[in-house]
């Protein structure tokens, strides 16, 4: 057999198709034998095993002490209490019973007939997906037009307020904070909250809370009066959010089928809870990463749509993936430093970029492309005879993979009809549970992000260091030098930290900081305060 | 001396400043010692006089036997010859004239006293760089909004063109391509033609190239009576190319100030120029690549600007790094496959993403900071006593990066005071002219892309076997097996394409192509024409 009907051999014996979704997935270009195969069958036994008693209630991030319930959200009956069932059904009417009263405008602001904007103030897990179905998925003439607060950078929040400023009077608020002390969120909050009183808007009036039972943030909306809450569950990370209020609200509120969002990943869910490899595509997902990087992560995972709407895809993958791989103990405690680096926007705008290097330099990333079959709604123009805009883009896809493959890079691709509401949250489910098994396979918790914990206290260390430091400025008339504020703050080893602070409270006027000196050699400047 | 007081000593010692640009460059926290700057000596002279020769008009891009001249566009007495440089003066003046004679109306729609939008037609090259700078630097209420096509994917054409839909008599295109053969370009050339000749509006007189002396879309344009054409010189590369026509006429007309952009890129190519490595700060973005990566890609570059406007830096590197440095081949024929992978968005947001596995996980890469001094215009609110949200934007830049220190991951911090025209030709310049002694030091031809008209050419094979497998349906009756269409078209070796191609036409409903059989068994397939 010659080496192009072996490959289409194997692309044949590995293709996955679900035919309910008319979603493929395809993993014969990733060079596995079988053997490799048989080699990891155990893990993935146990794996299977692992994931059924995580849908089964089990204490899956053992971390934080937490069940691990996103599967729920789409098949509430798998739940494993009923008031956990129910907690679902009813956020989920909740939902659709607020936007409905949304769009109708018996829910409107106080001085306009309706709402004609969504501003949503959320970071990580609580932008990350919302943006990606806003992109992917929103109508081009939506019923509300959303807008993303997903930072705590204040020329940000300027820029977003200014473009919005007509319509502040009309524009619902979301503030989604788990625990509500999220500090970039809970700033974006005051600085709106802030641009609502500039202009005498009753904020609460305006403003809706997703967060956790009884967090900060639930009780403040409570006392303001906020026009409503929706429950974030403990039982739901912040990655794997999408399919819950977090999700579902902003995407209701622009006019997208939750119900079909949801009932896509269900499909996807029951697709992948299969405990076999080859007629399950989220193993078939993890098998092809794991063999990739050689379970340690050693090649990046390039993801490239072959579609505009899905430009956000590989930002929301980035975290999904990188958050819940990326660890630096296994379960055992041992030192592993795990994770795959991901990256990507979109093709075939990216071959025009970085496809160069992909083809011809570091061989550091295995592919996956995302094929979507339909063009556009309705007929293509021809740009040549007898070819459209959609036959380039397939043609580049396909062209583009069969050249990598001969230079030794591998890839999958997932192909889907349409980008609708359905293939959306069937993606989401698929990548879910792929990542779901990957941590299991190399036995991370996929559940918890100590790192990021510890990232919010290394800037409390800072912050609270400029409090000292300011506190030193205050009560000295005379210029002093950066060591001599380090000395007087109790943070001798902190010198450069304190010079950083201060060249940032310098450039913005603020509590009437100077820096005096050759500002190219630090050592040389002082520091007043007028 | 103690760890801290060290630290210190380092970053001041390595800490690079343009007082001009108040720009800073920190290598202080990538780990190399003395011995590894001076064992690179040698291979920086040889860059240093390489880049001497580049910018004194020798052919830098063998292959394809050009000049690499994107520096003297930002200092036209450089130029190496008195033509090129009138060329240089010439189309910055005729960008002028033209933008001041749209801004005010003397040129204007056939129904209409002013245009309104931009939409700019491009890839790659033609894209990146405008979308970059629009980003950072378009005013919030800019003289004229700009949109994009970068991309051959029908459905994002049409969801641009419904948001611009009232506006599309007002609109002013430029169609931005040096061969005016790239396909993605033409053909949202052609729909975008299509859509105005929909609504009887007459294109040319909307219309304005950017694009190479007689090349294909020059002469169209003439033919066609377009409004007008800029040059696009064979001597500067499309990645490189910010800072010609390509990027300051789409900047002019946002109303960015492109005087202020090229002045920040002249300062910066004179402190750049320099043939030494501390004083200069892009060898020292060079020498630390270098460092993290072994000389060989073997990190990837993690680039995080602490600001929403710079979110598309990220997006823009991936190209001029990866395009440039990726590589097959060196200068002298060996296979190296060189390159560094770039990705990134923005801080703090990132943070509450994939900062867990970059803290944690495989430590594959190395991080650049940007930071921004300035938060925003004008006074800022606290969010806490004494604290603003630049503040926490600061606290988490400062605190991520000392935290990732401690874990053993290096990073480079580039600090300017604001984002403005200036600092934003100053960072396009740095990475320039850093990319270029990095690819001597490697010694690639870091001015070629053999593998974009590889993928183009493997993408044109494709469309073709598409025209053979029609040609073959249309004489058929009958229905064909895949491998029967295969052996007609006499591609025997090609079923895979032929079966995603048809599966392509089918779902588009294209030439009547319908699939019968079982869609996961494509060997069961029989195509049929109706």
């Amino acid at each position: 057999m010659d080496a192009s009907k072996a490959l289409w051999q194997r692309y044949q014996h590995w293709l996955y198709y679900h035919e309910g979704l008319e979603f493929y997935v395809d993993v014969s270009r990733m060079r596995f034998d079988d053997a490799f195969v048989e080699a990891r069958r155990a893990q993935f036994e146990k794996a299977f095993k692992n994931m059924a008693d995580l849908e089964g209630g089990a204490i899956a991030n053992p971390d934080e002490n937490r069940m691990v319930g996103h599967y729920w959200l789409r098949d509430p009956d798998l739940a494993p209490a009923p008031e956990l069932k129910q907690e679902i059904v009813e956020t989920l009417e909740q939902i659709e019973a607020f936007t409905q009263k949304i769009h109708s405008g018996s829910i409107h602001p106080p001085d306009a007939p309706k709402f004609t904007d969504v501003l949503s103030i959320g970071i990580g897990g609580s932008a990350l997906g919302p943006e990606f179905v806003a992109a992917a998925l929103a109508p081009d003439v939506p019923p509300m037009a959303i807008h993303f607060i997903d930072n705590t950078d204040p020329a940000g929040i300027d820029s977003l307020l200014t473009q919005i400023q007509d319509r502040l009077p009309t524009t619902l608020v979301l503030v989604i904070s788990k625990s509500g002390g999220t500090p970039d969120t809970r700033n974006g909050m005051i600085e709106v909250q802030k641009a609502f009183a500039n202009r005498q808007l009753n904020f609460a009036k305006h403003a809706v809370a997703i967060t956790g039972h009884d967090s900060t943030l639930d009780k403040l909306a409570k006392s303001e009066g906020w026009l409503t809450t929706f429950p974030m569950h403990d039982w739901v990370g912040g990655r794997t959010s999408e399919l819950s209020a977090v999700g579902l609200l902003p995407a209701a509120l622009q006019g997208i089928d939750i119900h079909a969002m949801l009932a896509g990943a269900k499909e996807m869910d029951a697709a992948t809870r299969k405990p076999q490899i080859k007629g399950n595509p989220a193993a078939l997902l993890a098998l092809s990463w794991y063999y990739a990087g050689n379970g340690k992560g050693e090649k990046d995972m390039v993801v490239l749509p072959y579609k505009d709407s899905l430009l956000l895809f590989s930002r929301y993958l980035q975290q999904l993936v990188m958050e819940s791989l990326g660890k630096e103990k296994d379960l055992d405690g041992n030192i592993v430093h795990q994770g795959i680096a991901v990256y990507g926007n979109k093709g075939s705008t990216d071959q025009h970029a970085y496809v160069q290097q992909l083809r011809d330099g570091v061989p550091n990333f295995f592919l996956t492309f995302i094929e979507v079959l339909e063009d556009r709604q309705g007929p293509s123009p021809e740009v040549e005879p007898g070819i459209t805009s959609g036959d380039y883009l397939c043609g580049f896809l396909l062209g583009t993979r069969q050249a990598l493959y001969e230079n030794q890079r591998d890839s999958i691709t997932v192909t889907i009809p349409q980008v609708n509401p359905r293939t959306v949250g069937a993606l989401i489910a698929l990548y879910e549970r792929a990542v779901s098994l990957y941590g299991f396979l190399v036995n991370v918790n996929a559940y918890h992000q100590p790192g990021v914990e510890a990232g919010k206290k290394a800037a409390a260390v800072i912050l609270d260091l400029q409090k000292r430091v300011l506190q030193v400025l205050q009560t000295e008339s005379q210029p002093l030098s950066l060591e001599a504020i380090a000395d007087k703050a109790n943070a001798p080893d902190q010198i450069e930290a304190i010079y950083k602070i201060l060249r940032h409270l310098a450039a913005n006027d603020r509590q009437g900081v100077k820096l005096h000196g050759t500002l190219g050699e630090p050592a040389s400047l002082k520091v007043v305060v007028t």
